[in-house]
């Protein structure tokens, strides 16, 4: 509405996550005659761009004065000019695939085409949080069918970068490893990348920090050496290691993810179709041709039944055969957290002890990764089927995965100190005699987090009993490890009220592990 | 997680629309140990209040420095302390209605308890605009069944102010009109209200601003008379003149409704559930016993199929009845706009001239409001049914109505000079002879918002052919007035593009206009 008027740009340093905000003050004429309201939609044109943003009406002149345009640094990024460029603002048409999100949110069924124009809008920034948030909701459980589900993945590789180690590194078979998470310990991909790298396969692996976990791999990895690389540094080491254990965050993989997550990860929403999209795309984006996929199922986990795990593992490869992914999905046994050690520190400790062949290393978190790194071995074509799990065990146990593992330690850059596990500890004991028959992955991870971790490496717990395990009162179940005495005692009063360990008989332990069977896989 | 620091509060000048929102910066020790990020929700106390808010994480001292604690304008009129006092934060635990939203995400029906929780945490601003909004898609169309809107829509009163008449005038029966709006030029509660006042009834009528149409009741009653009226005032008017039209954005009447409004609002999302809780919320706090409301139906109304019509009249019937409001629903033609201007001054001058028994005076506006007020007049026990609409022509005949309007808008405060419609002109000419078939409200009231109505008063259409009207090529449509060159010509231009009149010939005509039967009601 009315014309455009000449503004003059002002960089306002408000870290907006990935919205493009505007600021503008309220007596500025432009702001009354075009009557433009707080979080109206703007379109701003300055050099030749225009983007998309949400505007905030500033009454405060140290903000904006009168005559200028304030951008947060996401705005500012995108339009790319320098403080002072003059720039005008118009009324926002709608972002053009606005029309599809309201066929969504009606519950309609989109095409490839629609998928696409959302995805787009998306990636360049032309949606506001809360249109991003009804895309989200509305495309949540059952409201996405198989196709779409292709679609979306597709949409979200396209307006991304792409890697292709075929011309970086002249290696066409790429293999990765990926969990959907849920599971405090995890810690798997530190043991199956050097592994799988010394069978001589191309493992480039880029990991996530944690978001709601008390530490994501790259957390974990950068405890023992750097993890954020510049891109033409992580191809190097590629290059000179077949692997890598780096921060994924700087590759701008699927950016339109990116973004989606910073709504998903507010609202909580993990929905089927966004999971298998969201993890598809990123890993087709990083160059991987065969994927081991971990899917662990417990009741505090993500996934609470063998029936879902089945109806996602279906559509996990549905989708992946669609785009050429060589798929192998492994249900695990999700009902407790894998190895001792929760947060960064414990979880490096637990690493290096299983690479190392210590004998206090923990068996589960050992067992697991040879189990994964063998069915990544087996997408070798000279490995016969049955034979990656031996393979995976003789590299480990001859030192070989350590001697890797080293070398890719020194090529992203060792940490001259690796720092030891919190001074401040706490135990938590047992309150009655009997046997762990359930342990709860939500809380444990939370009372890990309120110690500290990720945020504080060296906090976190370290499990001394688990399933099956015999307790008698006053036994410890697990240490806490703090650096703040505040964290100590905010943990362990949560702790006190539920330390997420259940103490019973042994009939009530589920059949597979009274009888010492491993639960799947 | 981490003990709570001590900040101190700055004001921070931005108004971010409903949404409490605290600035922090990057360097302060509090970000950086309890590692709060961009977006994180946050547990401000103060003052022995607690609110939530979403962090923005800043780079600039002007702003916040690294010790304080930035807070929009919002945040600050909620803490309510001065400027300098200190703070603490926390991470901020979900809100507690966050697992009640979550079933709904999922698709499950809520109960009595659960929306009541969603709607006072909704109303205490402890949901970002990111759980707004999927609240909002969560409960779009066919998710919510009609005992939830009951739920809803009682939870949304008790959260707000309650009007009590009784208390106030002392009259039990209070009389109110509401449209479901879309219909441009629809002005009929301006008429409507002096003529059920006049027939002794009380009518406090409170109307909203234009938000996306070319003008509100508020907007064009504010062209004669003061609307922003302090509620003593208001209550004193109606003890005078039994009636008022007065702008009901102050009165705080369904607050948890204003809240979801301002994510409606952009996402354009009206699903019939939300509409018919937001309507019946307001109209009950505001203390109404009787409600005629009108349902315009056609092509391009709100509602556009008459199914789908008595689909909206039932649910609104249900709970209407379960809530004690009598409800009378009038299904109304939204095929065309209301009488002949479009924008605030051009539908004054239509009331008017209504009111004044002029000859030019729009006859369309005039029957409907009749029909209105005399379905409101019926609900007086001592009116026989079918008497109302005599009684309301006598009323607005004998210029009883025109007083009654006179003595309205004296009490509120007159305007001293009533502005003349916009200076510049355009005129929209037929391209070809023809009868007028088809006229497209959205594109009218469109073009009458880029002349610049509401904002720029005296801006809007001037409607010179109705429906079934004859034209010859050359003949004017209808003329734009506005009040700046460029709106002038920005309006024209989209005009010219597409009018919003359809030209056909007489058989096209929908059948009870070819034989000059009135559509409904």
């Amino acid at each position: 509405m009315t014309q455009r008027s000449t503004l003059k740009i002002r960089r306002v340093g408000i870290d907006t996550w990935r919205e493009n905000v505007v600021y503008m003050h309220r007596d500025c004429p432009v702001v009354r005659a075009a009557g433009f309201q707080a979080l109206s939609k703007v379109e701003v044109h300055a050099n030749g761009q225009v983007i998309l943003a949400v505007l905030n009406v500033v009454s405060d002149e140290r903000i904006v004065s009168a005559c200028e345009l304030g951008v947060s640094e996401d705005a500012f990024r995108r339009l790319g000019v320098e403080d002072g460029h003059s720039a005008s603002i118009a009324h926002a048409e709608p972002a053009r695939s606005i029309g599809a999100l309201h066929r969504k949110i009606s519950g309609e069924r989109l095409g490839k085409d629609e998928l696409a124009s959302i995805i787009r809008d998306i990636a360049d920034a032309r949606y506001s949080k809360i249109e991003l948030a009804a895309f989200v909701v509305a495309t949540n459980q059952y409201e996405l069918d198989r196709e779409e589900v292709v679609h979306l993945t597709e949409a979200m590789i396209d307006v991304g970068r792409r890697l292709n180690w075929q011309r970086e590194v002249g290696h066409g078979l790429v293999v990765d490893k990926h969990c959907i998470g849920g599971i405090p310990g995890n810690r798997t991909s530190m043991l199956v990348v050097p592994i799988v790298a010394a069978h001589g396969m191309l493992c480039p692996k880029t990991s996530s920090r944690a978001i709601t976990s008390p530490a994501g791999t790259a957390d974990t990895m950068e405890v023992l050496a750097q993890v954020e690389l510049p891109f033409e540094r992580m191809v190097q080491i590629v290059r000179d290691t077949r692997a890598c254990l780096a921060w994924g965050g700087t590759a701008d993989l699927s950016p339109a993810d990116d973004i989606l997550i910073s709504v998903e990860r507010p609202l909580s929403i993990d929905s089927p179709g966004q999971m298998v999209a969201s993890i598809l795309s990123k890993k087709i984006a990083a160059g991987s041709t065969h994927l081991v996929l971990d899917i662990p199922v417990g009741p505090s986990a993500k996934v609470r039944s063998m029936a879902e795990a089945q109806r996602l593992k279906k559509l996990f490869e549905y989708v992946a055969k669609h785009l050429r992914l060589q798929l192998d999905v492994v249900l695990s046994d999700g009902r407790q957290p894998i190895g001792h050690g929760i947060g960064p520190v414990l979880e490096a400790r637990d690493v290096m002890q299983v690479l190392q062949g210590d004998p206090a290393a923990p068996q589960d978190l050992r067992q697991k990764a040879l189990r994964l790194a063998g069915r990544m071995i087996e997408f070798d074509p000279d490995v016969r089927g049955g034979e990656g799990f031996q393979i995976a065990r003789d590299i480990l146990d001859s030192g070989r995965a350590l001697a890797q593992m080293n070398a890719i330690i020194d090529a992203q850059g060792r940490r001259a100190d690796v720092p030891a596990a919190g001074a401040l500890q706490a135990e938590i004991l047992a309150l009655e005699d009997g046997v762990v028959v359930a342990m709860d992955n939500l809380r444990i991870a939370r009372i890990a987090r309120l110690a500290g971790a990720p945020q504080v490496p060296a906090a976190g717990l370290d499990l001394l009993k688990r399933l099956g395990d015999s307790v008698v009162k006053g036994d410890p179940l697990y240490r806490i490890h703090a650096q703040y005495e505040a964290d100590l005692q905010f943990a362990r009063t949560h702790a006190e009220k539920d330390c997420g360990y259940r103490l019973g008989r042994a009939e009530q332990l589920p059949h597979e592990f009274a009888s010492g069977v491993l639960f799947m896989m």
